[in-house]
């Protein structure tokens, strides 16, 4: 059996991943692809109760490479539970989030580094990457805003606005360092006009007519 | 203010680690020293949480790595929140299991190897190491009697034979590997005698009598 492919959505907040997520599993599914939709921290029974511990609770909570742990024992188990067998079924796995925001959050945000967060990537994932990801992209002050308006704000969403200058900067770099598999959508248009770049995104680098 | 000195005790099941704790803690604040008594995994309010993590559920219930990642999430947090602001307070920390026993149990016992859990312990610990590691040695069938009898087994005392050999034969390299830091106390004798061979080592190697 074809090994199934695996796109997962990343980006600071406010950016509509959650439902771009929705959007691009039930138009896979429209084309006959078998879909399994997930998301990070979680997506498996002890990943789900890590991310219990993770979201809940004050901001500066747990320290930033604590932090950068938990996300990775929960994504170990999210990977052996949920990603890998999927995937080995032939499935398409569309993931909300995934080892980026690790790099992203606590490696630029938090400024923790690249390194001690590669290091625990190549502990944990080792070769394993995404056949394509889509990183959803909007200025700082337009995301705040959209995820205020939406109410129940996070502890992220908390965090003072120099924090988000650097992960909106660290996910650009990633984008630059890794081109083949990230793929930077501009975020700040409608629903339908982002769903529109994300398909075209699907089109061109997976060779998939999506409808 | 000099920094405080840090004593691990570390072993397999039913060495009486539990009760070797508190009796050299006892010792030691009877020679008017300050004492701060831990345990691993916990001993912060964050790795007391990942503890309920750890310690409940079925054997297997973790991936060896994921578990690895949460005792060292855990480690950090208990680091960060009470072993370095003892020290650096001049107390003395007893801690009952640290970073040997990942090693011992995952590295060696569920056999992830030396290598990668060194990596996590280089990113998390980096150079602090205890002064003093006392290694409570007794043969597995021993270690598994008593541990049996004393009742409320858990997750640890429940895998197989073979585990708790390559457990034993892996806090033994340990102490090979780094002979100045690590003791290997013979953990087959009465309380007494095991007491007498801590408070001994506690002599030997930090040059302090204890009463």
């Amino acid at each position: 059996m074809t090994r199934g492919v695996f796109i997962t959505l990343e980006g600071g907040e406010g950016g509509g991943k959650s439902t771009q997520v929705q959007l691009l599993a039930h138009a896979l599914a429209a084309r006959g692809i078998e879909v399994t939709v997930t998301r990070e921290p979680g997506g498996a029974p002890g990943a789900e109760q890590i991310r219990a511990l993770l979201v809940n609770g004050e901001t500066g909570r747990w320290d930033p490479l604590s932090e950068a742990l938990l996300h990775y024992a929960a994504r170990r188990e999210h990977l052996r539970h949920t990603i890998l067998p999927a995937l080995a079924g032939g499935r398409w796995v569309i993931c909300d989030r995934f080892a980026d925001s690790t790099m992203a959050y606590q490696g630029y945000g938090h400024e923790l580094g690249r390194e001690v967060i590669a290091a625990l990537h190549d502990a944990v994932v080792g070769d394993l990457a995404p056949d394509l990801t889509l990183i959803l992209d909007i200025p700082v002050e337009n995301g705040l805003g959209r995820a205020a308006s939406r109410g129940g704000e996070d502890r992220y969403e908390r965090m003072d606005r120099k924090f988000h200058d650097r992960l909106r900067e660290g996910f650009l770099d990633i984008a630059r360092r890794e081109p083949r598999r990230c793929a930077v959508i501009d975020a700040t248009g409608t629903v339908d006009e982002v769903q529109a770049a994300i398909l075209g995104a699907v089109h061109q680098r997976l060779g998939v007519n999506v409808p």
